[in-house]
């Protein structure tokens, strides 16, 4: 679906074919180009790729592109490297970027801190349009984005955000005060990254300010980046979901080792919790001693119940995640929920029932004398089932955000096993009190 | 997190108002509002709040709003609405407007047309800076973004693009052609809207450019709507992971009935496809009557396969949908699941057979004289489990996807339904091969 025109060398394009080159040449391939395409095109690079890259290339080009990088990118990249080798590579810095460097990585991971750019054109409000078109030619080099420009007061206090559209389409001896409104979005350093997703997503800017405590305006966040954030976010969350912790790097690019750490500890867990249904089988083992027919139906009846809670769990993971649902409106789901529950299992008991019927009817005694009685028994269980898979399944994910965990851990396996242990008590429940007397 | 700082109403704090305002004095309120001010706070509206606040208004008003509207979130609008009333409205634009609309509408969707602005500031190569910027001064106003700027030839192809960076740090005498690189991304009117998502995430722009199979310039796609975009593609997959039909809207706003729909039609699926397993389990019904202690462990070890099953579709179909994976890398994928799901079942294999010693060191006779035979037909069969679960669950994802279906059908009931049926056999054939002669 893309298409690009390749009239020259373009670090875009130079990036891509990259990928493409042996591990062992690209260091080689690299030190050939020009020096600032290098730099471009070093930007362009996976983090994975430009941190293979370094270790090929000599100290000075390694200085050369990190005083080059764009703040926000240089970040993104210390993150991935272990302490000991970013302190050398600050070393490498200029004293002036060196301290932003260290500034940026002060911030706390996953904060709105580490995605800030330091660098961004500001004005003040008694200046005019013209002065402020000089003043971008200036040192808009300096700032990734000038589609927003930041007014400050004299102590630096953010006051107002511009548009660069505003600023195009005014008389050149407009004043900024007449184009300000007072009306402005801003973050703070220390603000999660999930709020600046939800601040881009509601307001449609290109560039957010981000301010310190005392307000002063101290960076920007642009919105390109959110792209990569919000797949970040979301790969986590879908991760947790399906029942392992999340891993940290791509599956082709994570070890092995790791991979199995990742996934043995919630196998390990979920298959402690679901030794459970041992404990619960054994504790009607007379009942499917006299009706061995029972244990039939024991893997359909428990799945119909991981399954309808697997629904449930994610629908209201997903809810919560975009705050479409929020902790106060439990009620209305678990409302809905037992009309869904109820519903559903009544839909799959009846086919169940009749499944039943028509195989006795096709190998006849192939469930006995009380074959219906056995189907009435599997019908109801499944609505319990259901109801209880859907009620646990919706229930658990704001138990769990209450208590302060990520509701997504209530993963489909783990909604599962708890529905697996439950849905034994309720089926030969259910049997006992239907074939008392008759079959047990 | 969120703070702003409120001077006057601005359309964006009363569309946020809005929402807490009753349903049915909301067009009261929009009524008494300045022309500008109301088009402008519907714009900030919900989608669903827009469809209904319509309703109560006037055709006039209606007609101004849409006029008003910009054309992307008017083709949004529209697509939400009835035919027969979209026709109404269409009647209701003015006559440049209906030609434009009509035109996005034309496109299908789920395409990058039905996502395009078709206003953007287009410029010639021969031209200067300064003249440029008179052009943005006077036409400015009728794009949304002014981010990047479009060169095109005398025929309207494209030929590059300009960051409106470049223009605002050049000289005011430089010429156009002096800023280009012939360098530049599109997308064309027909991709698929995955495709404008991939492009953004790569390229980093504010805008794309999308062009007609002559390679004409036909509007832009700007990178605010992405994160909409991707929210909802996500949403899509996770829902579909869960083992359900998308929902349309977000769950609160779901009518019961649809939801049910939703929900039941992929739990019967399941449910009749899980039927397979009282089918495989009558087929053991003798070897259960004979050992009831097997009976015991079935929700155990099945219930290990679907959950290592789960693990593997998560991060198989989230792969794929990232392109982290490619559908011909499906034998590294399959290397590398042989041996974490031998590995993974070892460690659960080993867990269950000490389990099954420790319980009856506590509890002697708990199951029988054969314990330690049962222990590691329990411990062996779980290795198999697992490893088919991890097998199954990688290699679906690209067996669907290579059959043309969306990888994550695959949900993580559907490999649990799957490995259920599979693990019964797995199961019971090591315990005939262990157990003949002795237990059966
Ligand atoms: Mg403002
Ligand atoms: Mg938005
Ligand atoms: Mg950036
Ligand atoms: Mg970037
Ligand atoms: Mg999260
Ligand atoms: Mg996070
Ligand atoms: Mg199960
Ligand atoms: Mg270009
Ligand atoms: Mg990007
Ligand atoms: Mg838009
Ligand atoms: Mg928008
Ligand atoms: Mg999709
Ligand atoms: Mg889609």
């Amino acid at each position: 679906a893309l298409r690009k025109i390749i009239k020259d060398w373009h670090p875009s394009e130079l990036a891509e074919l990259f990928e493409d080159i042996p591990l062992d040449d690209r260091a080689i391939v690299f030190r050939v180009l020009p020096r600032d395409l290098a730099s471009n095109t070093f930007e362009y690079l996976d983090i994975k790729i430009q941190k293979d890259l370094m270790k090929g290339l000599g100290q000075e080009r390694v200085a050369d592109i990190l005083n080059e990088m764009w703040a926000d990118d240089r970040t993104a990249l210390f993150e991935e490297l272990p302490g000991p080798v970013v302190k050398q590579l600050l070393e490498l810095l200029s004293p002036e970027e060196r301290r932003v460097a260290s500034t940026l990585l002060g911030y706390p991971e996953n904060t709105v801190g580490r995605l800030m750019l330091p660098n961004y054109i500001s004005v003040k409000e008694y200046w005019t349009v013209e002065r402020v078109l000089d003043h971008i030619r200036r040192y808009g080099h300096l700032t990734e984005s000038l589609g927003i420009l930041y007014v400050i007061d004299g102590t630096g206090r953010l006051i107002d955000e511009i548009r660069i559209n505003d600023i195009l389409l005014a008389p050149l001896d407009t004043k900024v005060n007449e184009l300000m409104d007072g009306n402005f979005v801003y973050l703070h350093a220390n603000d999660d990254k999930e709020a600046a997703i939800e601040v881009f997503k509601q307001y449609d800017r290109v560039s957010l300010p981000v301010v310190n405590s005392d307000n002063i305006l101290i960076g920007i966040v642009t919105v390109d980046d959110m792209l990569d954030i919000v797949e970040e976010e979301d790969t986590e969350d879908i991760q947790k979901f399906g029942g392992l912790e999340a891993l940290e790097a791509p599956y082709l690019d994570t070890p092995l080792w790791e991979m199995i750490k990742k996934r043995a500890g919630w196998l390990v867990i979920l298959f402690v919790g679901e030794m459970l249904t041992a404990t619960a089988m054994s504790y009607f083992e007379h009942e499917i001693e006299k009706a061995v027919v029972l244990a039939l139906f024991v893997p359909l009846i428990i799945s119909s119940g991981g399954n309808s809670g697997s629904q449930a769990a994610t629908l209201i993971i997903r809810s919560l995640a975009l705050g479409e649902v929020t902790l106060s409106q439990w009620w209305k789901v678990m409302r809905k929920e037992i009309i869904s529950g109820i519903l559903l299992g009544s839909i799959l008991g009846v086919i169940g029932f009749i499944r039943i019927g028509v195989a006795e009817l096709i190998i006849p005694g192939l469930y006995g004398d009380h074959f219906l009685l056995i189907g009435l028994v599997v019908g109801l269980s499944l609505i319990g089932v259901v109801l209880w898979g859907s009620l646990s399944g919706s229930m658990l994910p704001f138990m769990l955000r209450r208590l302060g965990f990520d509701p997504a851990t209530s993963s489909a396996p783990f909604v599962a096993t708890l529905v697996d242990v439950t849905g034994l008590v309720i089926y030969f429940t259910v049997a006992s009190a239907i074939l008392k007397g008759i079959l047990l």
